[in-house]
Order: C-alpha cells, then structure tokens, then sequence
C-alpha cells in the first residue's frame, strides 16, 4: 500500500531509541549514593528517559501537556453503552471548563490540559483549549463497513501529529495521552485484537460500566466486526480505519510525532493503548518513546500492553480515561530524571 | 504500666477518624461527571481524606512535608548489613545539602524535607533542615538486652511528635514519613514480628541488598531476639524499647502528632510501616490517619500493611527509604481531595 507523503515523512523522521544513553544511565545508577537497585522500577525507567533523550542524565519534563482526542463512534448504534452520544461533546465543553477528573489532576502536576476534537457527533463550542481538526462528525458503524476511510484516518492521524508537533515546539516536553468518545471501549476492543490476535472475549470489557447483559451483547458485537473485516487490508492504516475511532488514528499521530523529536509519551488507558498499537504497527521504533502509566480496568489494555511489553508503573483501577492515569504518573517520570541528574554519587559520600 | 504524662496527653488528643465525612465523599463521587467507580482506589483516598479531615471535599494538601528520622542501631555489630555505620550520619548530610533521592523526589513534589536526629552514632553537621534531638548516640544491640530504655523511647517519640507539631503550625499539612538508620530493617523485622506475631523467616529480608549467607544470619538474629524479648512486657512502649530503634519511636510520635491534629500521613517502607504498628498499638485510632504509599520490596512491610489493614498505593519494587516512596505519592493524595473538590456533577453536564 502506498502510504501518502506527510506520513512517509513523519514515520522516516522516528529514530531508534538510544541504547547507548540508557546503559549509561543503568551504569550511572549503580554509583549514585544508595544501594544498587534501591529505587526498584524508577532505575529502568530513568534508563527508558535516558534513551528516548539520547542524554544521560535525562532532561527533567518541566512542562508536561496532556492531548484529550475526542470523537464519536458509529457502533454506538448497537447498543454497546448506557451513555448517550452527545456526552462526548458534552464532556469536551468541561474539559475546556477545566471541569473534568482530567483538569483536576492536570492542575495537581502542573500539567496543561488541551483538547482535539477530530470527529464529534455534535460540535462542541469554540474555546481556545479546543483544537478543532474535525474529521467527520463520528466514525460509520464498523459492523457493517469500515469505520472510515484510509483518507480520513490519515486525516486525523495527521492532526494529532500536528497538534503535538506545535505543543512540542511551544516548550511541551512530555506528552500525555488523552481520550474521549462514548463507545470508543468497543473500538478500541476491535483494534486490540485485530493488532494482537486476541478474541473478543479477552479484550472486551465493561467500559465505563455496562451490565451482564450488555457486555455479552459488547462482545458479539466486537466478535462479528473482527469477523467482518477479517479480509481487510493487513496494513495498520487499513485497520484502524475499518475497526477504530478517529481519536485513535489522531493519537497515533501523536506517539508518532513526539517519537520523532524524541518526546517522551505517556500512555494512558485502553483507549490509548489501542492508539499505540497503531503507531508501533506503523514505526517499530515507535514503541521506545513510550511510557505506560497504569494498568486500566479494561482486560484490553492488559493484552495491549502486553503485546507491546510495556509494563505500567501504577495499578489503581482506573477506567475512566481523559489522560488521568497519564497524569498520575508524570511525578513518577519527573523523579526518575531528577534522580539520575541531581543525586550525590557513593564516592562524594566520603571525599578524602 | 503508667505512662508519662505528655504522652498520656498526645494520645488522648487523637480523635476518631470521620465516618460521615468518607460517606459524604462516597456519596459525592456517584455524582461526579465520570462513570461511577471509574476513578478506582483515588476515590476510596478520597473518602479516606474526607474522614481525615472531617470534611467533605478534603482540603488539598498545598505544603507537604516529609521528616527524615535517623538513627543507629547496636545490632550493627552482629554483621547485619555490609554497609559501615557511619553512612547515617554521612547521609544525614546529604539529606542536608539536597542531593539523596530523597532530596530529588522532594523538589518534583514540591515537598519540604526536615531531618531529625535522634541518635546517629556519630554526630552529623549542623544545617538549618537537621533538628538535633540525640536521645543517645544509637541503640544497644537488642539481642543482648533491650535496644534502649523505656524513658529513651518517650524521649524520642515525643522528639518526634514535637518536631511534627512545629511542622504543622507552620503550615504542613501533609506528612510523609522517612528513615535512615544503617541495620534498621534488622530492628523493623523483630518489631513487626513482636506487633504481629508473624515469625522471623516471613518478616526478614535483605534490605539494602545482601547475600544468601548474610540473609541466613540476619533471620537468626531476628528470631534470636524474639526469643531473647518473648518475656519483655507487652505494652507498645516497652517493645518498641526492647525490639526498636529511636527513629522508629520519633515516627510513632510524627504519626501521633499528625493524627492529633488530623494531619494525614504517608507511610514511606518497612521501617515506617514498624513504626504504624508501634502508633497504632498506642493509639488504635491512629490508623486512620495512615495512608500507605507503597509496598516495599521488604517481606516485613507486607506483613505489616496487611495487619493495619492498610493497601499500599504504589508497587514499584523501593527498597531505599527516605521517605521516597512515601514522596511519590503525595501527587496521588493531592488529586484525589482536587477531584472531590473540583470535578462538575453530572447534573452540571445538562443544566436545560
């Protein structure tokens, strides 16, 4: 398949994380004044930091943003969620509110919240957070066809890069990834086990809270879109644009843009980690920029990240998305630099 | 036993933890603009605020503050650790001059670091964050004898409480707990064992890092003195003076005083975990105050934890104290009283 120009560019711009930095940095750890291995998982991932920077020490993320990508689902139609579909607008006014679990936590990290509506159902008003790049108003029913073209998907591929590319160039030095969008549960279930080989079974899960019923009638639905699509395109642009949403194809752009200027990236839960699958099935090396913050609810998220071998730092039964449990781990990530970059060595302990 | 009056006093000042207020935050979070459930353990620490401070929201802890208390340990001198006893005081210094990972966890957090002394072997340099209050220059060895008397463990409790009152009326109002103390695992595992009756095998690992062989003698030491104390007197303070260090006294007394004032506190490992027991031993309220930060890589905060019924925050493999574990969640506690306090409702999401 030939993939259009902007994308080719942006995926031959992603360079391999460096091994170099980071064994200098696990070198580093083992001299600074504690006992080696004290610092149990912030060692690997200030080694991570190291290697997506290309420095040991790694720079410390002053300035931490978090992109909520926001759209709506055409599967919303076959009753995979108790929620009607305007809520997603409805929730992207409160993110520019600064009303939302998302703002709250952002402000407790010192992190700036920005929204992208890539494609909901009903326009949500203008507000200087809110980046408009709106795609299509929500994907088509990916039961019944796909989601959306290959052109649209590299439409908002291409704006999640975009926006991330000018949060980047205005000082962001950490990104976090946001989600919104009724029913993208059931989407993002779809890609997980298109990506992995998965069943529905193992990753369809109860989203933002469905009954026994209703999450039997979840998975049947993921079930006969992967049946569906199963003669669809193999290449990753074909797939999120028959099973995704296009705040997954908008949060691919993102990874991708942040892994090509060597931005660290903070998963957040299930939605994001589909989008991630993405990126990695577009750029390989796309998977050395990120960082999973915490293990979602979602079974999904678990065999997403599995496949990816990430494994995240926090596990405190979130499933609420927005880029919360992204947030909640920028502290962790800060640290992990600072340790590297501003501890006294063993050897200053006693100077003669 | 009688105890001495200013403790009688501080104990006596500890109310109970506020069951309508966690219901009023229980209640507000099934009316918050998210799925009910969706923001998983942070709305229990929500709760568990609420109760703290009596009040629903829960204020937002705008000036953390972790107390590093150091001290040495008599036990030394049955070959315990690798490490010299003079790295106490050495690290005292570099608490001091900001460059321990202490130091580097604090600044990412926004956290005000203090250090007591009550009892280095050798004495540390004066600086304006070590607060002097040497009850004795280290403990006794306390598989010969109890580790100190019962009037030295008052004195440092009470060091301790005191330090924690000055903190908070100078406007601290969260609380992390910190330790140095080179062989204090060794003490923290014959505390846990004599407050849980857990044996000397479950509550005794390998601290900074030891070998195989130095493991074997460490659990002979600790189940040595067990059996040595088994006849020693069964109120709180006269183990903590037969079986523990002064640091451990000073952090009963930092939890006391916090509770006292419902001040929350944050549990750092092993060490601080030993030191709850002790707390909650003297004052069974004490316990809802506590808020574990993280499960240490030692075998005896496991232990501990589950018999305070507390469920730590975060699991990150730290095995190095400080207060470092108990730093890096001090974001989680302040997102979890800003969500109560500033999400909309899901009323406010369609006002008509």
């Amino acid at each position: 398949m030939t993939l259009p120009a902007p994308l080719v560019d942006l995926l031959d711009r992603i360079r391999r994380h460096d091994d170099d930095a980071a064994g200098a940095a696990r070198n580093r750890h083992r001299t600074l004044a504690k006992p080696p291995g004290s610092l149990g998982r912030l060692e690997e991932l200030g080694a991570r930091l190291a290697g997506i920077a290309g420095a040991c020490p790694p720079p410390v993320a002053q300035r931490p943003a978090v992109i909520v990508a926001a759209a709506d689902h055409g599967v919303h139609a076959r009753g995979v969620t108790p929620w009607p579909q305007d809520i997603t607008a409805l929730m992207v006014a409160q993110f520019c509110a600064g009303t939302a679990a998302v703002n709250a936590i952002a402000r407790t990290v010192g992190a700036r919240v920005t929204v992208l509506d890539v494609g909901c159902a009903s326009e949500p008003p203008d507000h200087p957070a809110l980046h408009k790049r709106r795609v299509r108003a929500g994907t088509a029913d990916l039961t019944r066809g796909p989601a959306m073209s290959r052109d649209d998907a590299t439409e908002a591929l291409l704006a999640g890069a975009g926006l991330a590319d000018d949060l980047i160039a205005d000082g962001a030095d950490l990104l976090v990834t946001g989600d919104m969008g009724i029913a993208n549960t059931t989407s993002s279930a779809c890609l997980v086990a298109a990506f992995t080989g998965a069943g529905a079974r193992q990753v369809t899960g109860r989203g933002a809270g469905i009954d026994d019923d209703m999450l039997a009638a979840k998975r049947n639905v993921v079930a006969e879109a992967l049946t569906f699509h199963r003669a669809a395109g193999r290449h990753p642009l074909s797939t999120v644009a028959a099973l995704g949403g296009l705040e997954h194809a908008a949060l691919a752009g993102v990874i991708c843009a942040a892994a090509a200027r060597r931005v660290p990236v903070l998963l957040d839960g299930v939605i994001t980690n589909a989008a991630a699958l993405v990126a990695v099935a577009l750029s390989a090396r796309a998977v050395g920029y990120l960082i999973a913050s915490h293990r979602s609810a979602e079974p999904g998220a678990t065999v997403a990240l599995e496949h990816l071998r990430l494994e995240p730092l926090l596990d405190l039964g979130l499933r609420l998305g927005e880029g919360t449990g992204g947030l909640l781990a920028v502290p962790l990530v800060q640290a992990a630099a600072r340790i590297l970059g501003e501890m006294a060595t063993l050897e200053d302990l006693t100077p003669d």
